[in-house]
């Protein structure tokens, strides 16, 4: 792991998501993940990573690609083909920055990262506070609003 | 305008769009911008700003702030509600990077610039080369394939 100046070692964040559709609640998201610490790894689901809302639109590249141009995110690279947790043990990270509609449960993730001994913590982000009311903040609302106007 | 370390002015550049759904060609666009100075600001289009295609799906604000956020960006403002030449006027720009699918004629766009007394080059960014064969490199395709999956 690196090391920030002043020789104490730095604090990696996960965070991880589809991102079919980037809006401002994933980029409130990927922000306060950066926040938990010094460097901020995105790992972007694969199509067959996706089981409990419909496939995404974009393939995984180009979404990964959008990730990674964010100012909070250091790297975004995409997930395992099956084993979700395959590359967290590889980065062996500080903190797993959980969404704040992420339907993981906390304590499912702590038992899997504990069985595999991977030390590190679990947060949840917080919602981002709506700015405006018009805003469509889920890929959801994005694509029903397109499907209403367009379809 | 502001000064760079050693004295020497900076260069500003400004890019402009409505960045409906972002995509690795608004990236591949926003990059090169940025490359052409040291300061990119993005003027993103208001509904009222777009008459060459459909209306935008996600409001004004939304899309600036995704825009905002992207590493290449320094500042994401949104353009003026009529006037499309009232904010570069204001900012007084060395570049406008068009994009490389933007149907704004550049000797337009420098006999207006002439006309108002503002002296800044104009210069088209390059294609993005596709790196898959199924990217979607624009809103209208990313729409498109929406309304076949979901419609």
């Amino acid at each position: 792991m690196s090391r920030v100046s002043g020789g104490e070692r730095s604090r990696t964040v996960i965070a991880q998501g589809t991102f079919d559709v980037l809006h401002p609640g994933h980029v409130h998201y990927l922000e306060e993940a950066a926040s938990m610490g010094d460097e901020l790894i995105v790992i972007v689901a694969r199509k067959t990573n996706v089981d409990h809302k419909q496939a995404p639109i974009c393939p995984a590249n180009q979404r990964r690609e959008v990730v990674d141009a964010l100012e909070a995110v250091d790297q975004a690279i995409l997930g395992h083909e099956s084993d979700i947790f395959a590359p967290i043990e590889r980065i062996d990270p500080d903190v797993i920055a959980l969404g704040h509609d992420q339907h993981h449960d906390p304590a499912a993730i702590e038992a899997e990262l504990d069985a595999r001994g991977i030390q590190c913590a679990v947060e949840r982000a917080s919602a981002r506070e709506p700015a405006d009311e018009d805003e469509l903040l889920s890929t959801r609302l994005i694509i029903d609003r397109i499907l209403e106007r367009r379809g």
